[in-house]
């Protein structure tokens, strides 16, 4: 593993890292070590069920490669976009149903549910966008 | 600084952690030390022009209480339900759209738009939603 070179360690059978980071994608250690820290990753995996393990390795590789890419935001600068890429979407749907609403009368049968910050978002690993914005700009 | 006790240094004048982990946020440092290492974050910091270090540490700061919030998808899993929310609400647009040109006729003077996907997120550090799904599909 690609791992091992940059450890400088030897290869172990039971190498906590090895089913995650195949040798044909040596990019994928390198970047979790240079931003997280090999021990810090191993930390993480051997916490885990071994079934869990790879999500968690690949959602750090994720993490790391947005981190090298803007040093400064990360992948929280990519959250933030959408975030504000929902807000504005979100505008022109109530827009839509108001103009609709127009032409339909205050009968409300619209079929356009626009419901879906307030249901999907808020239940998703418990923050949602309404939580989300504010607490973006303690923090940017 | 909480970091010194962490880190059982002395506390330096010129520590770079010191302006960005006030000793009133003591969970701050602790939490980035515990995903990142204090010594990857202070690298990070490093390599920035100091007015770019106070975001940054920020952006760090929200990572790393994702990941130990949630150790297998860390922000990423917020990521991935922000663009899938996006994707529904943009669905829902497409059908207020179409609903509302039953009522126009095919002159398409519609106000509302419908590009935000492929405008403003398509360009936003250069990973659009587009981009981002079959990314994820990938990785998680």
């Amino acid at each position: 593993m690609r791992g091992c070179k940059l450890l400088r360690r030897k290869c172990v059978a039971d190498c906590v890292f090895a089913p995650y980071f195949p040798p044909d994608q040596p990019q994928k250690f390198s970047c979790v070590h240079r931003v997280f820290g090999a021990s810090n990753v191993s930390k993480i995996l051997q916490d885990l069920p071994p079934h869990r393990r790879g999500d968690a390795a690949n959602s750090l590789a994720y993490e790391a490669e947005f981190r090298l890419h803007d040093p400064i935001y990360g992948c929280v600068g990519h959250v933030s976009n959408l975030s504000q890429n929902l807000q504005q979407i979100h505008h022109n749907l109530v827009l839509a149903k108001n103009e609709l609403s127009l032409y339909l009368g205050n009968n409300n049968n619209i079929n356009i549910q626009n419901t879906v910050i307030g249901g999907a978002a808020g239940t998703s690993r418990g923050v949602g966008m309404g939580q989300l914005l504010p607490e973006l700009q303690n923090l940017l």
